[in-house]
């Protein structure tokens, strides 16, 4: 089998709900089509953005497999599956589901309740989930921000090195550019780094990076695309400029209560994921009209997904 | 039906694993037996101690019906099941289990993937949670240095006062004496507060706590009976030496590795355990004669659980 | 010489100010007969609540100054001089100046902007400054809040046991039990231990723990000798209720902006110290009247020193 | 008075100790003539690198007069004092006297052992220190790792903007690139950023930024005078592997104890400083020559300052 490249823009879908909170799946084929639409090359499901610490396991089947029976079919789309971190047996029971849906990767976080002692102790949990999907890949998700699991990846990858057959790269969603480019660099480039902070991609991109993962390429696309053009096309003040309005669409996520916010961004892209699940707390309704005018304010219009 | 006091020693028991790290029920009950000749008073189960983070859903309802199997016809052995804290929907299933399953209380820490921002937020989770299993008691898990969630507990107490019935009190693994005592006072006593530090209770003894739940009364609960004993009469002496003791046995599970060191203990009171899964490190097989030495050394068959 | 024994409850004076934030040593003789009057036993001086980081050295040195010209000839009142910790070339002057000048004690913190490595490499700078002033006491003082220097107390002593002859003990602002018990057992209590939170003495009491150095008994000595009083005579009762007076008082530091809110106790025992500086906010002129009404709320008057 | 322009290669250098600890500023002119060789435009001394926190005030001063005197009359090397940052009436003192001195610039950073409680508070520190030396520029030195003051810089901008004249920008040591780069945006670019990470300098090139400060520009200058022109040539290829370079470089500091290492490489470029002082660990002797290798292995004859 031909395993799809992982490049390029990948978003982070939220995961749909009803008005009871209950999963939402018929609205994942549109979801698929919007990202299609826009040149996104892949979806990375249940990770933060799609809050997969707050479903339960049968649910993230469910999700799993909504969004496999559209991608297996498309060569030019990948499909990650994000299966969690504290429970290692569960994770790799994900791991053998998602494999036969037909996922093209799975990826796994450090543990966050007990911590591995050092990088060593993570890898020895990275081989025995990647050992339960081994003929796909295996993605290593660094996020110590939620996680509190701050390892240097430089350190992770000579410990996996050329012992986990399908490690195949790292999300990396942290700002440690030092740790990243070493990681870049480390045999050759022998493996793919995604880069997972949208806010300052520019910075990762003049390190070579051409891979991302990312929440605000659900909706706001575009934006990222020209930004890579322009930066690609020797454009800096261009690339800087988009890159600001990035961070500015990004702050209203702090102005509006967080993460939840970009559900409201959902919505005016027109797919309507309702709410976050506890412990998230969302937008009080009454907000939302302020927050319009803050995003048409940007000139969200001119950039958003359509 | 008469709620079951809790209170006195509670101990946090350790799964037990078999050689291929699955489930070895079949010594639960000599456990039980063991807790039950050792004067404790209850098992808290799942907990950090008992791995609930590394078991399965399934595995969690099997520990739970191995456990209320033998102490849902005991008087004076209240059986407190926790139910994690990340994923609340999981949470409410399991606590609707842990109800029709004979547990005394239920427990929820706070979630330590995405974190709550204030403890109104923390407290929406309890009472989503506290309300699936009515009938039964709930208490909140305050361990900051694992989940992140350092809330203050009196203002999370102040937020569910009378919000939540069966919100019964906090088992409190954290050394902030000016918020456990404050709790310990909040409207008159009126909740059960339950000390979570065995390496010192001394100092929880003379804020008139009288309930605590810890991994050390598991294997040498006698020497906690006879440092309360101590207390109690008045003779600080021997109380401080006592903790001291139980001080330097607790120093052995940092000095070799951690938290898993306490299933070697509890093979030195004849109940194997198995090991810890992973991402918890075990100690090494060679390490453990050594480490028997240094227990012999501290007397500990003078104060072992027998 | 006879050194004075450092012990029962030692104040840690505020930095009086005049008008245009100079110094205005000339209260400090009254200063002096109210923490006598109180039975205060000892002054500890330009440390956290006397804004030792806010002074210059020479402004330190006068303070000094004006507190050894009274206590030098009382054999019943023991003076601490703080001598900051980031700058081991001026804390090793001024600590012979310290010294000199008739103080019974030096005091050093972890050095705060470069963090030493390990508790040896602490040990040396205590080494440095201890044989600096060797004719009388060094105290480290252990306040990680504030430093982000968090050391294991007990990983000190056994560094600097048998080297520093003058390291006499430490004054222990932090919440760590375990590790406060076992330096008070240390070498058949050799060391001095000294409590450093006013808000959980009882705790350290039960552990046999005779000293205390502290803010609120600049203004509420009578608060917590009574607390003594009640806890050493077996009313636990008294003192539980005492020790939530204590920490009742304490939540207003808070309530009204933090450790500026101490001179606003100052005020309401007549010992005007003026305002904190820069980097500190100070209380704004209009909640006073609110915070006084707060205090008596409290019953201060009661127990407020006189 | 023409201010001269911050930008380009700052060096931040180390400060020269005999085998006495004590200053030895004659080296000073040497090494003044060695960056000025390697085309670094400034100096910016008495910060982290310098050691400021352990020198004295009055050796303070005497390392700014002995870089002033051979900065004053040249217009194209600028030289920014830094401050400190605990002390704000030290700050200010100092402050006046490098303005006399002939310094063009003052840094000031968050007061480390008190924290501000908010950047308007901060605001506040920076505002009086700026006005002590009026006809000089202001930097705020933003370094969390060591300060502990982690606040947005943006909203010091915010705070400043308008209010502080002589506020000319940040010296930013932090990956925060979201804010780094709305700073750089702030009111049309009016504020000098200055890039404190030499470690990922080409992502801070890729946002348009041409000042930097650094510590391993006193001894490697032309491998980022290489990676600057690389970057501008569109050799991005190139530019990545000197970064790489600059990464190893700086690997060799963690791997031989931390900053004192750099006082290794300055040997190996004849410029003698010394020791590092308490509370700072030095490379013990006999590790010098292991160290040697490792830095031959890298090429740093080829692109060593010389």
């Amino acid at each position: 089998m031909q395993m799809k490249k992982i490049d390029g823009l990948i978003a982070a879908p939220f995961t749909p709900f009803d008005h009871d909170g209950e999963l939402n799946l018929e609205i994942i084929p549109s979801y698929y089509q919007l990202l299609k639409r826009n040149g996104v090359t892949g979806a990375f499901i249940c990770g933060s953005t799609g809050e997969g610490v707050s479903l339960t396991f049968e649910e993230k089947v469910l999700v799993l497999k909504a969004w496999t029976a559209l991608t297996q079919s498309d060569p030019d789309f990948a499909l990650m599956m994000f299966l969690g971190g504290t429970n290692i047996k569960e994770c790799k029971e994900l791991a053998k589901i998602a494999e036969s849906a037909g996922a093209d990767a799975i990826s796994f976080t450090s543990p966050y309740y007990f911590k591995p002692a050092n990088a060593g102790q993570l890898a020895k949990c990275c081989a025995e989930i990647a050992a339960a999907a081994p003929s796909i890949d295996f993605y290593y998700y660094h996020i110590p921000v939620l996680t509190g699991g701050n390892y240097a990846m430089y350190d992770l990858l000579q410990e996996v090195d050329d012992k986990i057959p399908n490690f195949k790269g790292i999300k990396y969603t942290h700002e440690d550019f030092m740790d990243f480019l070493t990681c870049m660099n480390f045999q050759q480039g022998k493996y793919n780094m995604l880069w997972g902070r949208d806010e300052n991609m520019l910075s990762s991109l003049a390190l070579g990076c051409t891979g991302a993962v990312g929440s605000t390429y659900n909706y706001a696309a575009p934006l990222y695309h020209e930004l890579i053009k322009a930066y690609t096309e020797g454009d800096l003040k261009k690339a800087n400029a988009l890159q600001q309005k990035s961070i500015d669409m990004i702050r209203l996520l702090g102005k509006y209560g967080g993460i939840a916010t970009g559900k409201a961004y959902m919505k005016l892209v027109e797919i309507d994921c309702g709410a976050f699940r506890l412990p998230i707390a969302n937008m009080p309704a009454d907000s939302f009209e302020l927050f319009k005018k803050d995003v048409q304010a940007l000139g969200f219009d001119d950039f958003k997904s359509k």
